[in-house]
């Protein structure tokens, strides 16, 4: 079997295996895997067969991350972590975060037993997408040593605490100062699907993530005098919902002349919201990213002076309120120029990209250098069933991680663990 | 005392009746009183004790129509009819329908026993606002024969059929036929709040209503390609929001520079509906009204056709589906020239208007001429506990409905039961 020809059978075992994990779901016929639920359970132990199986040593730490060691050629060789997370929203894909969890797999399997200068640490997070108690990353931020006590008292729907939830799973949330980064751990790169329509439109399998963008979320609620459809001419009115329409039209112009900026209306809701009543209230949600921290603020600044002056113009009120202002996270610009070289080799045509969505290598990446690899995502279609990949991206991911550990397990910086950047 | 003390006198007994009527409610602290409800006893058993001590005989029609009349000089005398609704909305006000009926018990009052060339109904009907069935004007399809049986197998929420609730109130539903105009019926004239700015605004006490508007309902269904609000660039996107708010700008244009027209969009439902989600379907409601049905109709056609040129623009298709089209309701030309020359004689400039919303004069007009007069709303306010209406204005509609009796008692055309026009 030719080289070409293994990365191909390995790039439809992890899709294979990506499929099968979909399976361990709280519902029947969709999947929803969310934080410590029973179905984490049966992933954990098929993860934990086939990381055994290649020789790596697994344990579940007391946040819920299933973490895989697998030593290096020497007992103090530097650490590199491979991971994704295992969690899922409800009536997803069976890619998003599973496939980055995969992918390691078939790295530390590709390995064939064979021992490299740096140790692997391969980690399923417990938890990213924030759908049991409304807070992602929990399951990286306990290995940043940022998950504060607090957050252990917030409750899901049906009441029970994280710590609970913890505790249910057999697990001591004392211990979770113990889940936090090994001392000797040089850097944290992840594979993840982009969730995006950019690699598809550019038809370039990979990407190398660059920067996670800076996020801001708010609401604004444009009030006016709710009156009868029938009764109350044009001229006597003050909609607060003709001038949100006013608004969202604006927010989409903004956005569309300054490049790399994101800026989204995404949720609407009417009061009293009937079809003969002129509203009274309307909130209007508004999501804004860019990697820029200072182009995000003044974009954000910009919208809501445009809001101001509609409201003024019209004879409405405005109350604004900034629900997130997320800064945005630089990737270890030494992991992604290796992460470029490694595509090269692989024969992609290297693609620096932002990414726009949070990832747990943001949260990493405040504690050690990070670097992420998007694989293209058919149709950008995520969290929904149809999200799917192509088996000869999964293949470039896998080509691109050989040459990426190869070239790490040679660096003169990560071997002597010098600090590599950031 | 003088007319004018007397006047006003009636003006105040009719708002403490109304305030009064208001008690009687489904709802401790707040009006609410659908057809047939039990409260609905109570204030028919006491604008019965009104209307008897009148001089007029009461009963209830099988449709729940309170029905009281007073006889006219002559056995044959022409029968004019002066009514409103006893039914409310959840949370309602005091005066809307309550005042048309208080005011017609003012003017058999006002009377004093004597009787008049013509003779006299006065109905308090059982239903206009479709509160309870989601059918409007029952009372008044009753009267004008137009309740149709299927209609009695309509169910409420508690999934109690119009039927049934007729039987539960001690009526027959067999009896309804029975409940339609008398075969000597000239006339029906209705007093009803604006519940709209108009009259406000002029400064007018009155108001003489010409026509009741046609009316359009439907909804827009925008639909593009929901996404990830921050992985999908701009220039990528297909967002049925944004198209949907430039349509909604683009209704308040076409609206605003049409005389008398008016269109609302009162709603609008996002699918998902999440803050960093870019919505993937998104339905807008429209209620476009005016007096003439042409106007009305090419109003919804450019509408339509202007949603349609920014969905084929954007890449976003459409699904339009009209839920309502109803005629406008021309009031009869005699009676409202009848209804202005009151006005004038109770020192009120006459304010011809377009009635914005449904009544049931438009109901009762398919079957006898009608005529309608507003009474000024503070502030428009309507459907809600704050509507009110100023004592002098009810002192105002007192007085023109004195002269307008008189008026038609002595008209040939009403006491020789002559078809006045229509």
């Amino acid at each position: 079997m030719t080289a070409a020809h293994n990365t191909e059978a390995r790039a439809i075992e992890v899709i294979n295996r990506c499929e099968k994990l979909a399976h361990f779901s709280q519902d029947s016929g969709s999947t929803r895997r969310t934080f410590l639920s029973p179905p984490m359970r049966d992933c954990h132990r098929e993860i934990t067969c086939w990381l055994e199986a290649a020789g790596a040593e697994v344990y579940i730490d007391a946040a819920g991350n299933l973490r895989a060691f697998y030593p290096g050629s020497q007992p103090a060789a530097p650490r590199l972590i491979l991971g994704s997370h295992l969690d899922t929203v409800p009536n997803a894909g069976a890619y998003d975060g599973v496939l980055g969890v995969a992918l390691a797999v078939a790295l530390l399997e590709n390995l064939n037993g064979r021992k490299l200068p740096i140790a692997l640490e391969i980690i399923g997070f417990s938890e990213e997408e924030g759908v049991r108690f409304g807070t992602p990353f929990i399951g990286s931020r306990a290995l940043a040593g940022t998950l504060h006590d607090e957050l252990l008292e917030v409750r899901d729907r049906e009441g029970v605490s994280l710590g609970q939830a913890i505790r249910n799973f057999g697990l001591d949330p004392a211990q979770i100062p113990g889940a936090a980064l090994n001392n000797d751990t040089v850097g944290y790169l992840e594979f993840h699907i982009e969730q995006g329509p950019v690699l598809e439109n550019l038809k370039c399998p990979l990407g190398a993530v660059e920067t996670i963008s800076g996020q801001s979320r708010l609401e604004f609620k444009f009030m006016g005098r709710a009156g009868h459809a029938g009764t109350t001419p044009m001229q006597l009115r003050c909609d607060p919902l003709a001038g949100a329409a006013e608004w969202i039209t604006t927010v989409e112009k903004v956005a569309k002349i300054r490049y790399g900026l994101v800026a989204t209306v995404g949720n609407v809701a009417v009061v009293p919201g009937a079809t003969n009543v002129i509203a009274g209230e309307v909130s209007v949600s508004l999501d804004v990213r860019h990697c820029s921290d200072d182009i995000r603020i003044r974009a954000v600044e910009e919208l809501s002076w445009l809001a101001e002056e509609i409201v003024q113009r019209r004879g409405l009120s405005l109350i604004r309120t900034v629900l997130l202002s997320q800064k945005a996270v630089f990737l270890n610009p030494f992991l992604v120029d290796e992460v470029e070289k490694a595509m090269r080799k692989a024969g992609c045509v290297p693609q620096r990209m932002v990414s726009g969505a949070g990832h747990d290598a943001m949260i990493v990446a405040e504690k050690v250098p990070a670097a992420m690899i998007f694989l293209r995502t058919p149709g950008g279609i995520s969290h929904q069933p149809e999200e799917t990949v192509h088996v000869h991206d999964v293949a470039k991911a896998i080509d691109c991680g050989i040459h990426l550990l190869d070239q790490l397990a040679d660096s003169t910086p990560v071997r002597e663990r010098r600090q590599i950047g950031g």
